[in-house]
């Protein structure tokens, strides 16, 4: 099938889902749960067989556990879908509605975006999650994922359809691009006549290369190169316990803390401390020259080290005199993600919490915390570092736009 | 001066302007708007040399009249500055603060887009408006004009600056490219380290050029093919005054209508009526053969003619033999943008609302109501017919988005 037809059907499963009750939709989730379940083994040996050609192919090993499917897996992907059905459907409330002095009553809706297109990489079980999540929004989805995981995603794709259709809907509602030709990708990303949105999954390369070539609009979903700024006078054992948390919780995650900066009078008490924190958890400081002046231990840091998300057992650390240094520091590397002040300082707190520019401002708090299910949101579509439309955690609502209704008797224009 | 050190100078400028308080941005636009009007005499004298180059050039009409300054225009875009002042500041509010079961209050707050760049055509007054609506909501702006519009553009932003300055806001908050080479228009559109966000403000072409080569997100202010259809049974009398009044109030615009779509059922009578008041005004029927053979006056249409945005005294008419088959034409040739109903039957009314895929959707009403103004907004930037951010006429809110601030006592995630 080429991308024309696949995406006028998509835009025709779009309507259709329109229509479609909330009733309906979560039973088809609750279906299509049931049904990845019972395709256990199939969906396992087609796995089998991406995980056997990658392994050929050299894949490292971080990625092939990615691309991995266990049983364990299927069923926590078969609970994704079933938590989405506990979850308020966005769409339908009006969000206000006004009287005009010409008696037009104007209100606005929320609605589906219409067809949503997912790129992303090798990791099957995005498959499941991005359609569980564009269909209770009511939202056709065509899913385009990395070419090793083919087998894998359409079996995938087949059990969910499967589902599907046994609770009556149609099953264009969900269509797999199984062209491993990447122009095809680069036509999708110009497919403006059919996709609404494009929504990119995955690393920094996949998300700037949609960003890059994409007619579309895109929410992207981005980088953290996320700071913690140690203010003069902060309570420095909570300051070590956060850059802890934030920094080692989870290595390899958007919202794990890169960068740290520190108000030169705490210096001397709290760079010792954090030290040797750091060693016992094998994490690499690498600090500017006067912090290195300080503790040995600490390596230099090159000026890129400033900008970079290391995703690893690294940490950046510079020294600076006041808070409007940190913040202007903060605001010229940080990627728009998180960034987090330790201080018992009012004006401070609430200085930077005014003045950073990023998605999500901490005060007291680790950046981990940067994620729908900790912000109370039920599911996350991922986290958006761009302004336009959601910022910082993106729930179901991110996946709905609105529209003006209008209330007429014959209203005309003077 | 390049465009780096442009987009340093307003991501510094934007940085600078988060923290300028409502009554200073207020002081700030007074002052812009007086000094528009003292500078009356040399902006005139810049707009005379862009009026006679384009007249050496063999610019057409209406493209002159929309160049063109007068001390009227010159006022008026000093009003439209005042009445900004007059208007509510969206920026600071928070939306929402919710405590989470682990104490951390994590709020949404409203703040400005950062950079905003604006490109548009040859119509000096879009160069203060554009600065105006940025400026109240705290963004700094980056202009570019058509190029038939630099000495004016010039002037305009040399006497906005100067009035800025009087009241002690720093000039780079507002910064016009003054370079005439199209390659300094396509960097613009890829400088996404230092513009949040792009706004083309013009016709199709533009926007085209836009959407297809940025990089930066864009507000697409879009086309409208916006249509009418006329019920079976609906008021036949409110028809055609509301016809009337969409087609022929003002020609040219965006939200004027330019395809009827009418029941069958009601042709007999409708379409003699209709072709009566179309001749009146002078407006071209370019209908199907069926409507063509009750009507010798009508013109056969095309195939063309159905997504055609005429902005001219044409209008298209299809007949059709139920009110499925009028949501399927609308939303396959429909631009996204104003649609309206004409009928008496309540199932129908609703259907179209829920169905018909648009920015703004009409029960009995005009669709030339789809306007900042008359929707109560007090200003507008466009008319959004993308999906992302912004759908339907946009107000102060459209250039600000959200920032979560947290607020906890040394919280680190389990």
């Amino acid at each position: 099938m080429d991308l024309t037809e696949i995406g006028q059907r998509a835009k025709a499963a779009a309507a259709y889902l329109n229509r479609l009750g909330v009733a309906e939709k979560n039973k088809g989730l609750q279906e299509a749960a049931r049904s990845l379940v019972e395709g256990e083994a199939e969906i396992l040996k087609a796995n089998c067989m991406d995980m056997d050609r990658a392994r050929t192919a050299g894949m490292k090993k971080a990625l092939l556990d990615r691309l991995e499917l266990t049983p364990g897996r299927i069923q926590a992907m078969a609970d994704g879908l079933m938590q989405l059905v506990a979850l308020e459907d966005p769409t339908g409330e009006v969000l206000s509605m006004k009287k005009r002095p010409n008696g037009l009553m104007i209100g606005r809706k929320r609605v589906p975006l219409g067809v949503v297109g997912i790129i992303y990489e090798a990791r099957p079980n995005v498959t499941a999650d991005a359609f569980g999540l564009c269909f209770k929004t009511g939202n056709a989805v065509i899913l385009k994922g990395g070419s090793d995981a083919l087998e894998s995603n359409k079996a995938v794709v087949h059990w969910l359809s499967k589902g599907l259709e046994k609770s009556g809907i149609q099953k264009d509602v969900i269509q797999l691009i199984t062209d491993r030709n990447r122009e095809t990708t680069r036509h999708l990303m110009r497919l403006n006549e059919y996709i609404d949105v494009l929504i990119p999954r995955g690393g920094a390369g996949l998300i700037r290369t949609v960003v890059e070539n994409s007619t579309i609009p895109v929410i992207e979903t981005g980088t953290g190169n996320c700071h913690i700024y140690v203010d003069e006078g902060a309570d420095l054992e909570m300051a070590l316990n956060i850059i802890d948390n934030a920094k080692t919780q989870r290595i390899g995650v958007c919202n794990a803390c890169e960068s740290l900066v520190v108000h030169r009078a705490e210096a001397k008490r709290f760079l010792p401390m954090l030290w040797k924190r750091m060693e016992e958890k094998s994490v690499e400081v690498r600090a500017d020259a006067e912090a290195c002046a300080l503790v040995p231990g600490f390596v230099t840091a090159s000026s890129e080290d400033w900008g970079s998300e290391y995703l690893n057992y690294i940490i950046s650390l510079k020294l600076v005199g006041s808070l409007e240094e940190a913040i202007a520091h903060i605001n010229h590397y940080n990627t728009g993600h998180s960034e987090s002040i330790i201080t018992n300082n009012y004006e401070h707190a609430q200085k930077f919490l005014d003045e950073i520019d990023a998605a999500a401002v901490y005060v007291n708090a680790s950046t981990r915390f940067t994620d729908g299910n900790e912000f109370g949101f039920g599911a996350e579509i991922g986290i958006s570092t761009q302004k336009l439309h959601a910022r910082g955690p993106m729930g179901l609502e991110a996946l709905t736009t609105t529209k003006y209704i209008i209330y007429g008797n014959g209203q005309i224009r003077e």
